[in-house]
C-alpha cells in the first residue's frame, strides 16, 4: 500500500501529538518535521526534523502538511504560505475570525490548486460537527456546549500573565446541575457564565500579595469576572506533580422538541486525558480525507462540515457498510 | 425559494412522524402520502392521500420520496420499485442485509439515473455515523453500543406472539453499571447480553398461565434467553395508560488509548420521548441531503458515511462556518 505522506509543521504538544497519532495509523506515514527552532534542539520520536525554511524542496514528496504552529496569529501568516505549494490541515480556533481565514485561505488554496481544511480538533472540530447534525435534525430547539472538566489554555496563560503569579493552571468545570437540568429535558434559564465554574491553582512570586492577586484574578474581564472562580495557592512542586496533564473534554447538547410533545435530547460527550494528543488525532484523520478529495480533483478552503465521514476512515467504504452501519 | 417535493411511501408511525418534521423543515412541502390502505381510511396532518399505485404519475412533481413501509421485507420489493422512478431515502435497518440491499439498491439506481440512500435513522443512521467517527479518530480502542431505556418493537412483538399474551411492551435498559466503568476508563469484559436487561409488561388472555407464560418468555432464544428478563402481568388499562408511549435511545462508546498512556472517552447519547417521531426527523434531514446531491449529478446507491454534514442542514455553508464552527 502507498501510505499517505504527511509533514508537520510545529513540534510544540499539537505537533508531538501529530506525530503519535501518525505511528498509530497504518496508511500514513511521517516525512518530516519543520521548525522554526534549531532542528538540533528538538527530539522527535524517529521522524527527522528539518529547519522550516527548507519546507519548499519537499514539495514532491509530502502529500498534505499539518499545521501545528503555535498561536492563531502564527496561522495567519504561516497557513497562507504553506497552502501555496501543500494541502493543508489546522486547527484555527479563533470562532470570531473563522469566516476571514476562510477567505483568506481558499484565495490562496484556489490559485495554488490545493486544498486547505481549517479549523478542526474538536472545538471547533468534532463539536462543530455535533451542533451542526443537531440543528440539522431537530431544527425546534436550542444548542448548549459545556467545557470540561478540563485544563484551559488560554486562561491558565492569563493568570500566568499576572504580575506575581510564577506559573498557574486554571480548571473549567460545567456545572453539573444545569446538565442535570437538560437531561430531566428542560432548557436553561442560565446565562453561559453560569454554566461554568473557574478552579485556579496558582504559585506566587516571593513576596506577592495573595489577597491583591486573588482580587486581580476574580474581577479580570472576559476571563474570570462573573463566574465563580476559585483560587488556590500552592508550591510549585505540587503543580507540577498534581497540575501537569492537559486533561479536557465537554458535551454538545441539543434539546429538541417535535410538534411541541415530545423532547429528543441529543448529546456528544468526550472525556480525554490528553487534550493535545486527542486534537492531534482529529488532525491525522482529517488529513487522510483531504488527501483523498485533494485526488478527486477538489480545491480551495474546506472545513469538517464538508468531509464525509467514510473519508475520515482508513476502512474502506464496504466494510464501513458491513461492519459499522 | 422553491422548497424540496417530499413524497411518504406507507404511513404508519414512521411516516407520521416524516409529515410531522417536513411541517418543521422551511425548505420543505410534503406533496403525497402513498398507501396501500384505502385513502379515505387514513388522516393525515394535511398532505393528500394516494394509493401507492399511482406514484408513478408523480414523476415530475416529487423529489424525493421517503419509505417508510414497514418491515425490512416490503422494502426488498418496495425499494427498487420506487428507485426506479425516484431518488429515496429509506431506513432499512436488518444490519446483517444491508450489504446485500446496498447491492440491489446501487444497480437499480445507477440504471435509473437516481440516487438512493439507504438505512438511515438513528441505528442504522446515527449511531453508525458515531462508530466510524470514532474509529477514524482513535484505532487503538473498541466500540460499545447501549441501547435504551426505551421500548423494543421487536422483542414487544416477540410477546404478543406468543399463546395466551394478549399484549405487551418489553423495555430495553442499559446495565448502568458496565457504562459507570466505560466512564472511568475501563474496557468491558461482560458479554453483549450482560450489558443489557429487560423489562417485560405482559396482559394476560383469560385462562392464561401465568407462571407457563414467564417460563416461556425468559428461555425465548435470541429474544431473552441468556438475558436479565424481569416479567410483570397488568391489567390491559395499565398498560395503555402507562406503556403507550414509544421513548428510546442509548449510547454509543469508544474507549481509545493514545500510547498505552492516556485514555480519551468519546460518547454519542441519545434520549428520545418519541422514536419514531426522531427516526422521521434524521430521514428528512437525509432527503435535504439526497436531494442536493443529485443536483451535482450523483446517482446510485449511497449511506450517511457519503454525506458531508453541510448537505443535512437548511442553513447555508459560510452561516455554518460563522454560526457554529
Amino acid at each position: 500500500m502507498n501510505k499517505i505522506k504527511i509533514g508537520i509543521v510545529g513540534y510544540g504538544n499539537l505537533g508531538k501529538g501529530v506525530e503519535i497519532a501518525i505511528s498509530a495509523a497504518k496508511d500514513m506515514n511521517t516525512i518530516g518535521i519543520f521548525t522554526r527552532r534549531n532542528p538540533r534542539d528538538i527530539t522527535s520520536f524517529g521522524a527527522p526534523v528539518f529547519p522550516v525554511e527548507r519546507i519548499s524542496e519537499f514539495k514532491n514528496e509530502i502529500d498534505v502538511m499539518i499545521l501545528c504552529g503555535g498561536s492563531a496569529t502564527d496561522l495567519f501568516e504561516q497557513a497562507p504560505a504553506v497552502a501555496s505549494l501543500f494541502h493543508t490541515v489546522d486547527s484555527f480556533d479563533t470562532h470570531a475570525k473563522i469566516p476571514q481565514y476562510f477567505e483568506l485561505l481558499d484565495g490562496v488554496s484556489q490559485k495554488s490548486g490545493k486544498l486547505a481544511m481549517i479549523s478542526t480538533g474538536w472545538d471547533p472540530g468534532l463539536f462543530s460537527m455535533a451542533r451542526v447534525l443537531f440543528d440539522s435534525i431537530l431544527p425546534d430547539g436550542e444548542n448548549y456546549t459545556f467545557w470540561g472538566k478540563g485544563v484551559s489554555q488560554g486562561h491558565s496563560d492569563a493568570l500566568r500573565r499576572i504580575d506575581g503569579v510564577k506559573n498557574a493552571v486554571q480548571y473549567t468545570v460545567p456545572n453539573s446541575a444545569a446538565i442535570e437540568t437538560l437531561r430531566s429535558g428542560k432548557q436553561l434559564e442560565i446565562s453561559a457564565s453560569q454554566r461554568h465554574r473557574r478552579i485556579c491553582y496558582v504559585v506566587l512570586e516571593e513576596d506577592s500579595d495573595a489577597k491583591e492577586i486573588k482580587e486581580q484574578i476574580v474581577t479580570m474581564p472576559n476571563y474570570f469576572a462573573g463566574y465563580e472562580t476559585e483560587v488556590y495557592f500552592i508550591s510549585e512542586e505540587e503543580l507540577l506533580a498534581d497540575h501537569a496533564g492537559m486533561p479536557h473534554g465537554g458535551s454538545v447538547f441539543r434539546l429538541g422538541r417535535i410538534k411541541d410533545t415530545h423532547n429528543q435530547l441529543m448529546e456528544f460527550h468526550l472525556q480525554l486525558e490528553s487534550n493535545p494528543e486527542f486534537t492531534a488525532a482529529v488532525n491525522v484523520a482529517c488529513a487522510r480525507a483531504v488527501y483523498r478529495m485533494a485526488r478527486e480533483g477538489r480545491v480551495g478552503a474546506l472545513t469538517i462540515f464538508d468531509v464525509p465521514l467514510a473519508y475520515l476512515s482508513p476502512h474502506d467504504p464496504a466494510m464501513l457498510r458491513k461492519e459499522m452501519l
